[in-house]
């Protein structure tokens, strides 16, 4: 049923899913936009569809190639987006539920542990690069940014539908049970004694990436195996955080091509 | 001599520099703000340096170590800010005015070619992971985001002052001279036959990478030596371009590092 007014309230509920976190959790679900996102969602957690007049007047309906939505107007539409220029088309997504398994690599793990890491646009970078090197799975914080904040989601570019996940109450916890199954974890840290390159990570492997500001805690950082550096030349105190994780996922990608 | 009003004209002066590329080219000039960027600016090019009362109040003067400045009241200051949440504290900078000598290396050349890079934060980052990888000067097409433009300044955190880099009219022409000086060229394509571990990069080398959306240009990809593809896992279909930056750069640096 078409939706005209900017005011109805699943326009709302829609808004809502953009910029309230626990709308987001307490409904298990959050908003993509633009069509390649929409078109990449996992169709089975496709709960809804909407296109406004002017994306439909462009061709919409055979872009979007079969999948059902809701025509809105352009004005219920720009009150739903997060975007300043929306495209046009725009889904809510079910959350999805990653199973243990899903992050073990069938014996070859390669993890990825994100201790409150703040910016969206890095969150959502490393979880397109992940999934470019091959990681089996991401685990957060609780103090990080929320995965599905829309500009977390815009610069995964659909990589948060395929990348396992998961915020965790207790990253040491979970990287003691890693331990436990071999997994050997690796802290990205300015003091560390060797460099990444030195570290063999064609075995299961993990990395911690910290804060922005921070880096990773003294507490968390003591948890893992090894600290290791990524040299850096000049004056430069610390990479930006997707890119020190980003450096490191490729270094293990390319040993595990020879391995 | 103290600015009350944020209306002075040295403010607006200041303001102009922040938001318009032509004022900076005209006066060969840009703004910087926070204590950080104030105090890592080479001193024989810092032309004014304007600190807020709340600054000075919080033991602003102590902190700049001696650095001269115009103590401004915080509406002025607000007015020649462009961050949100102003620390208090900028500097007007001299443009760099960097030679051709200077990207050299010294024989051994880490050179990165960028066609119009469009994303500020890409661009600041890639300057920063450039300098903690080594390279020896960053080239920039005309249609590259502005190096001055304030969120790039932000995102260098420092680098901007130190990594030699240029804005060329014709970059293919830099290409072509790089080539006579014995420099080889690998363009970052997704078409790339060889994967980037396998080519060597411990003589004088550049990378060239493209725009966020389009890639390079087939043009200034045809100019290079080789194309290299960085393997991507998923269903990624191409890297955030500083990330993609960050892991040639960093591979370069690894490879050198042993020979």
């Amino acid at each position: 049923m078409r939706i005209d007014s900017a005011k109805s309230s699943r326009v709302k509920q829609v808004a809502a899913l953009q910029t309230k976190a626990r709308c987001r959790r307490e409904q298990g679900a959050f908003v993509v936009e633009g069509l390649k996102m929409v078109r990449e969602a996992p169709g089975e957690r496709l709960l809804s569809v909407y296109a406004s007049d002017s994306f439909l007047e462009q061709g919409g309906e055979e872009k979007l190639g079969g999948i059902a939505f809701t025509p809105v107007s352009d004005a219920a539409f720009k009150a739903m987006a997060d975007t300043r220029t929306p495209q046009g088309v725009l889904a809510v997504v079910k959350a999805p539920d990653w199973k243990r398994e899903d992050f073990s690599g069938k014996g070859r793990a390669l993890l990825l542990f994100l201790e409150d890491l703040q910016d969206p646009g890095n969150l959502g970078t490393v979880f397109r690069a992940g999934e470019g090197a091959g990681v089996t799975g991401i685990l957060m914080s609780r103090g990080t940014v929320d995965v599905y904040n829309p500009k977390v989601i815009r610069s995964t570019m659909g990589s948060v539908y395929r990348v396992p996940f998961a915020v965790c109450d207790d990253l040491e916890a979970v990287l003691r049970q890693c331990r436990k199954e071999g997994i050997l974890s690796y802290a990205a840290h300015l003091g560390g004694k060797i460099n990444y390159e030195e570290a063999d990570f064609s075995g299961p492997s993990a990395f911690l990436i910290g804060n922005e500001a921070s880096g990773l805690s003294e507490k968390f950082s003591a948890a893992s195996d090894f600290l290791v550096k990524i040299p850096m030349a000049g004056q430069v105190e610390s990479l930006n955080a997707a890119v020190a994780a980003s450096v490191l996922m490729y270094e293990a990608a390319r040993q595990r091509r020879y391995k």
